[in-house]
């Protein structure tokens, strides 16, 4: 038998169809390279340097509103642009590029610049959840547009230039390969078993109760079997819905509080702000039946080892597969073990 | 005409069969986020404390020999072990695992630990080169290992652990991913033009010159069309050979002159000791015919815009695809702009 805490072994992503090394006896190995810088600092609750606070000049100009919730605008540096025209480039299959149209959106989660989303109440996230639903909606009327993504980096480490606390919205014309991958594991599912691939996922980790850390009325929360970072988890919703748009009001309250608390849990390992990029992965739009699609959000935190020492995803990673040395259920059991009350609060 | 220079469009890989998107317009965007420390110590040229200096102490109570090229041994720390056994798992086809047996192994490039690949002098490099051929004959003679992943991550930003001059190979029981996409687009490429994808796409950027860096006898470098990384690049063998077994003397000889040119280039762009992670792909072994199979090797630096300035691939990148802001063709004029002798030599 498969003894998952001893030999190393593979384990396979059922949503993109590929796998990851586990290496469970190597996590003692010495750490001897970079570590990173410890953010300490107490940031003010207002930044007049900030370009997300409220009544602040962006760099285009525009002044921001003085908005009480979360605050939504077109990125001053937009990575895709609505007005691309329609092209398309092939020399002999060998170099094949097409333009792609799109718009790319900030949202400010909160007026509050010292906050982070697990020290936002409850109230202040459903805030956030509503407006990715409205968001979601609206981009979704423009007939030219495929999919939609809606994320968050959090941390410098992370690639976030600004600690106010913010995420993205993407939406482009064509599907994105890692959606791609999803979309073809979840069809193929769904035609054989007439069961979304997630949902009978779900079922099953219920019941081995191996990898659960959240598990209320309406969502669930698990470090998946196939997790490539230390501390990789994923909400998934315990309905059947395709994307964000299907949820109700109880829903998304619940959401709310899913994020909340796993977000608190994730800052209570190691008593730090703990870095992330998180997105949600939902049905494509204006693109036909959609309906294997199970809504699901990722988060792919980069600690490894305490508050400054990380998983690099490099050469080997790069070259061939990710590897990991803690198991998916270490994680999940040392997530669970967790505190849902924030650090912070605790020590005042 | 789709004007690479201007519109958001995404371009093919042909290895991978996968998509990157070009920002081009994107490149002028300010940087606010995180600065990474600029590592300027000068390091002995032995190093009493380091696990790969010679006549050194290792992790195991082993002593290095006094080693005068390059030296190789199994990883202390190795993620893959000779004596898994074989097992697998299957829950539903929803949680599926399976051993992995490998064996990993370090080689140390030179004796001195002040040195990097681009600061050893051609010879030193060839012992290298021979290194790996005999290291992969060898490994290649296990009839149960079927892939051999020859890789180097240099700088403590690529999480290397240790500034002595090293790289790694990783043995393995099965095809990891990376390298079953690149095998399945070659397979149906070669199926259909008998001739390899690489050769075909060598033969074509050769004539464009646009993204051409280092053209000699027997080898190529060059920007990929595809290039995710800023100053990503790729070495092609002119010859079509499967692997490295093949290359003769004065393909070896010519192989280090390419890899010192390329990382004397890579050092000079902002006169520093540039970070990558380097790695070889070529034909898995013990697995039948391999003849669509071309040897290249990838480098994926990570600088962007300084000695200090990184791209990040995070949340966008992770759930949607790869993203660049300067093209490839921006990168490739730079990178042959640049001086192939090195800037400390320069400085001296
Ligand atoms: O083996 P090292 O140098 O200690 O470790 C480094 O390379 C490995 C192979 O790419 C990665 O798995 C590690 O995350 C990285 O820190
Ligand atoms: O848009 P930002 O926050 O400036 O930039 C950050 O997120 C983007 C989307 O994941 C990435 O492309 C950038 O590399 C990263 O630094």
């Amino acid at each position: 038998m498969l003894n998952f805490s001893d030999h190393p072994h593979t384990r396979l992503n059922i949503l993109t169809g590929e796998k990851v090394l586990v290496s469970p006896h190597r996590s003692k190995r010495p750490w001897q390279g970079q570590v990173e810088d410890l953010v300490l600092e107490q940031r003010p609750a207002y930044d007049p340097e900030c370009y997300l606070c409220p009544g602040n000049k962006r760099a285009d100009g525009t002044i921001n509103p003085d908005y009480t919730d979360s605050f939504v605008f077109v990125n001053d540096f937009s990575a895709l642009l609505q007005d691309t025209p329609n092209e398309q480039y092939n020399d002999s299959d060998l170099l094949q590029a097409e333009s792609e149209r799109g718009i790319c959106k900030v949202i400010a989660f909160s007026p509050r610049h010292d906050l982070t989303l697990p020290e936002m109440d409850q109230k202040a996230i459903e805030a956030v959840v509503d407006l990715w639903q409205q968001e979601f909606t609206d981009l979704a009327k423009n007939d030219w547009i495929k999919y939609i993504q809606i994320f968050e980096n959090k941390g410098a480490i992370m690639g976030c230039s600004n600690p106010h606390p913010h995420g993205q919205i993407w939406a482009q014309g064509n599907v994105p390969v890692e959606v791609e991958k999803e979309d073809a594991q979840q069809k193929n599912y769904f035609a054989k078993h007439s069961k979304s691939l997630l949902s009978a996922y779900v079922d099953l980790e219920l019941q081995k109760q191996e990898r659960i850390i959240i598990d209320n009325a309406h969502f669930v929360a698990l470090v998946p079997f196939w997790a490539a970072w230390p501390y990789e988890t994923m909400i998934v919703s315990k309905r059947h819905v395709i994307d964000i748009t299907e949820f109700t009001t109880v829903e998304k309250a619940d959401l709310a509080k899913t994020l909340q608390e796993l977000t608190i849990r994730y800052d209570n390992i190691f008593n730090t702000s703990f870095p992330y990029s998180a997105g949600m992965h939902q049905a494509s739009v204006n693109n036909g039946d959609q309906s294997h699609w199970h809504w699901h959000m990722h988060f792919y935190p980069p600690l490894l080892r305490s508050a400054t020492v990380k998983k690099f995803m490099v050469g080997y990673e790069m070259m061939a597969n990710p590897q990991r040395d803690i198991t998916p259920e270490f994680a999940a059991d040392l997530l669970k073990k967790q505190s849902t009350i924030h650090y912070k609060t605790r020590q005042d």
